[in-house]
């Protein structure tokens, strides 16, 4: 009874996600995927299933997943296409939840610095709303992966190459990843990130700037 | 009973379709149209009718018509001006609604690319959103065809040179039609049209891209 | 009490036009103003009072003025600093309500076309939201005044020099007054210049438009 | 009983404030700080607690601090990194309410005028929101100070520096700081600001402007 009130209240939690983000234009068009991790020995991960509506997640709207992104009970519902990049991630121990959002500017700013393998930030106060950065002065490099439809690959790309104290990296023309301890912390950097992608992309609309 | 269940239903539907819509800029001013398939031997059509507020919709603010745009019983409304585009679209077996918008960037982008007949977008992972496109490396052509206040002949010329494969089109400085195999998918459709537009859209105001 | 419920009607219609300018940025910070006609003979204007919060307007925020603006009966409220355009406007018989807005486009065009002494939209299908136009050939020419704290001064320049097929009017880098017959009339009329306003504002920040 | 009344109401009043300025994306990510003077001698300051979420202020999310900025009950919430900002600013008389917020706008211009050591804006009828601005043609001078993590030796530097008829300041890549003798007020001038912040910003990507 106690897994399944946390259940539902991680359910809860997610659909609240759902419509923000939607609303914020975060994941429009049933994109996006959200994790939670429900245990660690064995892994146990809360998945949005395959294809749903974000704004308006219904409380079958989701899948528990094993460290194989394999569901662990019978269901009608796929795991999302992206399981393997959230099973990767939340094998970190200091991993609790994982968000994946669609954004505008996340797309334009991922293609525009895909060259440069990363997207760095500096300087801004927002910053400091990343999990363990105490100044303004931090500068936080975003790696950016090119796209692709193998997602195993991907995940096994990602997880060789991403440094250790990232707090999120970008898929060209995609998204963003990035997580937290809790799921809150996780929704926290999600708007940080998009905060500060919103100031870098209108900063190069501007003259003078 | 069954069939008003599934007229009310739908009506439903619709009123969610333009409190949404509504309130992300698309269907101002009792702009935009929207359109659900009823049944097909003969074709009914649930439709908006015309100069409605899509932000309060009421129960009453829709028409249902035949396979000629007619309505089949009395009322005291009209159906939209735009009624043709939508019985021509709604005679497609696999088309089960029909979503026309109203967009700051379709009105932007259809003019800026008038000439060229069509605005192209390839390389997006948002592009996976339009019904069975599996890649992001796939290139969605969407026509552009020149406003005009004569519908019916614009629906004819739509229904003659629309490419079977296209999954919505612009009109010039005017909007976007999209459809799908239900509402959902219609819906969903718009959405990530608008939000691969916003992103072309942007794009051209950026420094470097 | 056919009376009261008129008025009681009428506020609860402008509280909602309130919420929804506000929610869109066009009322923020105490800004703008709106008036319904209660009667002709002699004129009755229900007004919002000055420096009211436009998200949420109370029952109390609101007088009855006459054609000279005053109140017609007791109340601690002072009609807003503008009741003299309202009342000019009001006194045209095919106007029964007036809205004005402070939106950031209408504030940045009003300033760019200054010169001009007008701002011109033509060929856009939204200029069909306003009254009487029947096609999105119509050019629709929208007078700028200079702005002015004289609002008595302002409001005799503006009735001299209205064209009376005008729609509405900008007071530069200060915002947009419309009217309509009705207010859900009016209300569409704000819909309608605030699109066509954002369409022509970033319009000028594209590359190759 | 009467005290505690008035704190739930400010509680309330707070709580708004953050649904609405998260809606807005001016305080994102458990950024920003909002305070109200409860009592004058001693001072008596509610404020928010630190870390946050602003979007959904829970009632125990806010503790009340004295002149130093030190709670004056048992608490296990700290109280926000800025207090001695906060309590600077609300030793004024004049000032009842002090709020903070994170914008994309005010992060940008803060830093595009840095050099200049303040931003200023002139001649837009939205400047009347100030408190004691009666005309359009006013000058308001927004100064800039360079962000820092030492909040009480920033706290000294902004309490010398800060002229005397000044509305509020902003923080380079950091944020706004204004006030008001009341909630209603400060959250009046947040938003005029924040309206003339876009106004400056959409203008320095307009061609001709």
């Amino acid at each position: 009874v106690a897994e399944a009130d946390a259940i539902a209240e991680t359910v809860e939690g997610l659909r609240d996600v759902g419509r923000l983000f939607h609303d914020r234009g975060w994941s429009l068009g049933t994109s996006s995927n959200y994790s939670v991790v429900l245990g660690r020995e064995p892994l146990r991960l809360l998945l949005t299933a395959s294809g749903k509506d974000k704004r308006l997640l219904r409380e079958t709207d989701f899948v528990v997943v094993d460290e194989a992104g394999q569901p662990v009970s019978a269901t009608a519902e796929r795991p999302s296409a992206e399981t393997a990049l959230h099973t990767m991630l939340a094998r970190r121990p200091e991993v609790g939840a994982v968000l994946h959002t669609h954004s505008v500017w996340s797309t334009l700013l991922s293609d525009l610095h895909a060259d440069a393998g990363a997207l760095e930030v500096e300087g801004y106060e927002m910053l400091k709303g990343l999990s363990g950065v105490a100044t303004h002065e931090h500068r936080e490099r975003v790696p950016i992966f090119a796209n692709g439809q193998d997602v195993p690959a991907l995940a096994r790309q990602v997880r060789e190459q991403l440094p250790a104290d990232a707090h999120g990296f970008l898929l060209r023309r995609h998204g963003l990843y990035t997580w937290g301890r809790d799921l809150a912390e996780a929704r926290r950097h999600v708007e940080i990130f998009e905060f500060l992608f919103e100031v870098l992309g209108r900063r190069l609309s501007l003259r003078g700037a």
